[in-house]
């Protein structure tokens, strides 16, 4: 069982001393720190300082002692807002994900995913059940962040029961500072014990994969000196050992049992007739389910991988062609830019989730990782392996928040390619679409091959399945995509109270 | 004045036409549209079209007909909430201004600017006087993003009075539709009349600029072929003429008379105990007024130039200080990345703005447009001789929404440039600040003077003034500055309701 007691006890000794060394303490480590800036943005090294701690603790303060010595261009703040349950439109992670920094930078969060779990948990909006995927999720993500080479101080920033009913008095005596008591702070002051009870059970259901570091809030300059200390150190420890890269590891997911590629008849098609007469019944279809999935506000994800000139395009556009525009998004993934790639890498992807209610359409995916990245070595082998893991945890991160996530490899075989390839050459205005990469992968089938069996095989969960597509003839794939979208949102909608 | 008869009749004789001919002029239209986008793509054209309307006008089906056969990858719908004006946090283009397309793409606005100015103005949310002042930062935001080299179409989607109030009551005849009525929309078709009349006037005041084009919307194929032509054409124009960028022009600001650089006295300097005993005193009043910001909602943005090694990081430092870290944000301006360059220049600083009641201090701002960029000749000339009047315009903006904003030139010499950055060259912990554009940049001291001078003579304006800070001795330059900001923030903190 976690316990502040000990910490607590040391830093009332520490008290005692002079404040004045205590002071010089200060001003030393805030040299360190300095120089250790060049380093950090040297080597790239991303860091998060997580703030948690009591309402009128001095958090705040304590960021403010933190910083102070820090170019500005080095640090941001974040003050996640924490929604009321009923308005947020996101999984709870996503004000967080979205915060993160990149390398060679220090994000200071003023209060974060611990509060937000607690407190909505203890106001009971939302149950024990979702509290305690929340905490999974916490684990999830901070393991994901130190895996891709991030730092995580976690920090508490702890004060008794007697303090925290001074210091929010103090502030409700000025005109100035009232405002900065809410409601919620004042109930908390009235459930202290409550309070603290979950404070230490989160705390020890989340220390494990990244330590929390408790620090003693009552008096200012010690909390300075505390959290500056563990800041420097862990820094100093960073730069010595490198750029941590996560191992691989093995959870168990409920898994779905995918054919090989080369195993999938591709033969099936349609005719003319058939196709139209099935696209205009489904798309139709599609259409009214579209008003039911905004009307009970289900996030809605559709992946799209495939072969060049498998088909991609043409089949998002059957989806998305019956959807009103205001609810859906197709959301094309190239490349990663700068910003981009300076961030763990499924940050792109968790700043580009709809909100409850809406449909977005990924034209490529996080997949890239475990394709793309892995084959040109755009990642180290530790990480595309890694990688299978992380996406499915992230994955039940969505669907834990309600999402419908469907996944597609839109199949075709080498010849076909070939055929398609030769037809874009030859015709103008589809020459864009053809360029010299794709003529390198293809003579990369092999290789990917193995790679997305490998992909099919590790990350088809019951949760976030995949379908493979098979779009030889391209009406045929359209009209199978199309109902599965249909079946599995209907699925949902009978589910989901409105 | 603006008047929608003509179209109106002339849509009448079109609707009696043979239907299939207009399904294949639709058609003909959708592959000449796809033809264009490579063409978009490799000139880098950036496309907005902004769909305006009634209420049930079929603003969604319109952009559904015009996307269908777009590729996914080249373009976006963006469906901007309009946010009750208590709630509202930003300007009041701030999220249209967020939402412009990247070079090369399109980019559909289901509603925008207009439903919002005359929602909000029909509501008596914002007075006649507010409602004027929008009309004209909409007037600028669209010129600025046609002479940015944006193709812009405007599109007002008609119905008549009778076809709405049939519309609606379809729509709410059914469960899964009903929803889509908004209690909006019900008070629009109550006041159709006064609506029809505000639509008029605003498209008359903001349609002299970029034009207006309504679209008969009471038949779905006809207005996408409408649009669908309007869009084609303009397309064609556009890459027929190459990509516009627009003249310098001259507009009346309130200008402030500012000394020229060589004039400003560098001598006045503090003494350690001077200094330390102000900083003391103005630290603590900044923080006491950071309350009071924060309360009235006020919007500070403080802005920071000055030669390289002038102090300005330490100076911010200063200003941050008493600051709560979670009411200010420090944003360092480096060179644009990829996606920022792709964008019209103000985009990236539009993006940063800070919430109403918080501080954002800028280190390096939009004027880089007219130093840098200038000297370096990454814009054309007549970009940065059009940004002059182009940023006293987006200043204006944020000080008609509220905002106090600050400009700092942070001022020395060359000698004591050269001392600080020998200084810096040979102190281990500091040499990082340095680097070799720092020196090439001051080998051009001189065009850098001359630039400022014009910079600083044709953007100080009576609501967002410039401040040279003497800053030979950052001591003085430091509570200088403090000072002015504590002036405009008491004054701003008197004027202004809770």
């Amino acid at each position: 069982m976690f316990t502040m007691k000990k910490e607590e006890k040391e830093s009332k000794k520490v008290e005692k001393e002079n404040t004045d060394q205590l002071k010089a303490e200060i001003k030393a480590l805030r040299g360190r720190l300095m120089a250790q800036q060049q380093a950090v943005r040297e080597k790239g090294l991303p860091i998060i300082v997580l703030v948690e701690g009591w309402a009128a603790a001095g958090k705040g303060s304590l960021i403010n002692e933190l910083i102070s010595e820090i170019d500005p261009r080095n640090y941001n703040v974040t003050s996640p807002v924490i929604t009321p349950e009923a308005e947020s439109r996101y999984p709870f992670l996503y004000p967080y994900a979205r915060a993160i920094p990149e390398n060679g930078k220090i994000m200071f969060y003023d209060s974060g995913w611990m509060e937000d779990c607690v407190r909505k948990y203890l106001h009971r909006d939302i149950t024990k059940e979702e509290y305690k995927k929340r905490v999974r999720a916490v684990n999830e993500f901070e393991r994901q962040l130190r895996d891709g080479g991030y730092i995580l101080l976690k920090l508490f920033v702890d004060i008794s029961e007697k303090e925290q009913r001074k210091r929010i008095a103090a502030l409700r005596e000025s005109f100035e500072t009232e405002w900065r008591v809410s409601l919620d702070d004042m109930w908390q002051m009235h459930e202290y014990k409550l309070f603290r009870d979950e404070y230490e059970n989160f705390m020890d259901k989340t220390g494990k994969v990244i330590p929390w570091h408790p620090v003693d809030g009552s008096k200012r300059t010690l909390a300075a000196r505390d959290a500056l200390k563990l800041l420097v150190e862990q820094i100093d420890r960073a730069l010595e050992e490198g750029r941590y890269v996560g191992k691989p590891f093995k959870e168990n997911f409920p898994l779905l049992k995918m054919p090989k590629l080369a195993e999938v008849d591709l033969s099936p098609s349609l005719t003319d007739e058939e196709y139209k007469k099935e696209l205009k019944k489904l798309q139709s279809h599609l259409h009214e389910l579209h008003n039911v999935i905004y009307r009970k506000k289900i996030p809605v994800i559709l992946c799209y991988e495939g072969w060049d000139a498998a088909g991609k395009g043409g089949n998002i556009r059957r989806i998305a062609r019956p959807l009103d525009p205001r609810g859906f998004d197709v959301m094309p993934i190239a490349s990663p830019e700068p910003h981009e790639k300076n961030r763990q890498y499924l940050w792109r992807f968790w700043t580009r989730l709809p909100r409850s209610g809406h449909v977005c359409i990924f034209d490529r995916t996080w997949y890239g990782r475990v394709m793309v990245e892995r084959l040109e070595g755009f990642c180290a082998e530790d990480d595309w392996k890694r990688a299978y893991n992380e996406i499915n945890e992230f994955e039940r991160q969505l669907t834990d928040w309600g999402a419908v996530v469907l996944k597609f490899w839109i199949h075709i075989d080498q010849d076909t390619q070939l055929q398609r390839f030769t037809d874009r050459q030859n015709t103008p205005e589809k020459a864009w679409k053809l360029t010299e990469e794709d003529w390198r992968n293809r003579e990369k089938w092999p290789q990917y091959e193995e790679a997305i069996d490998e992909m099919l095989e590790k990350t088809s969960t019951e949760n976030a399945p995949w379908f493979i597509i098979e779009s030889n003839d391209k009406k045929y794939a359209r009209i199978k995509a199309l109902r599965i979208v249909i079946d599995a949102l209907e699925k949902a909608c009978e589910e989901r109270l409105a």
